[in-house]
């Protein structure tokens, strides 16, 4: 049995994932605070701020990220009263020289909540590096 | 003023590196869930469970990393009840075919607090991707 802080951030990484899938910017920074910090599987090596990070989707959409199989494979949710974060596997489609590849990658999300919300302050894209 | 639990976290992450510095790996395991998940800068994928993990510093280690520089240069704590998660930018020696070389890397560690001790229970360690 879930509690409803652990349903209601299922809901808000779910709809997050619907809007990468659509392109939907307002969509994608609904949940998110404005001094995010996020480390993405590309350079550079942190993005600081919602601008900055909004710049990123927009980077990944113009480089031609197949954003509609952007998708969630697994997640663990460990949600306290006001602090929580989830980590998990998704898979996207990378534009690797012009050939679309599926790629899986590791995620880590950190949240608090605010005023009874519960609110995106920190992402970590990655995959491993030889 | 930092509430007691963020300095309890705090000092968990100081003895974590003092540990990997003196590759004591009793010390490093110290405040670890039998059950963490690990996202590392190498491969493999993840590490899941304490003998996996165990097994990336031993291996660590024996690649010839210079850990006695192993240190954090900046480090966020956001600690709740009973949900913790931290993040930051660290640097270590890295054996990069024989030549030693100061790489920096982003970690976000998760935590639980259990029977009143904080647990570490995912680690997330990377580079960025090209």
């Amino acid at each position: 049995m879930h509690s409803t802080d652990h349903i209601e951030i299922e809901t808000i990484i779910k709809n997050w994932v619907i809007a990468i899938q659509k392109r939907d910017i307002a969509g994608i920074l609904a949940n998110h605070s404005e001094n995010i910090i996020m480390y993405d599987v590309p350079p550079p090596f942190q993005s600081v701020g919602i601008e900055e990070y909004k710049n990123t989707w927009e980077q990944s959409f113009f480089n031609g990220t197949e954003s509609g199989v952007y998708k969630v494979l697994e997640m663990t949710i460990e949600a306290g009263i006001d602090i929580a974060y989830c980590f998990g596997i998704l898979q996207c489609s990378w534009n690797n020289n012009g050939v679309f590849e599926d790629i899986k990658f590791r995620l880590t999300i950190g949240l608090k909540k605010l005023n009874g919300k519960w609110i995106i302050f920190h992402e970590h894209h990655s995959i491993p590096s030889n």
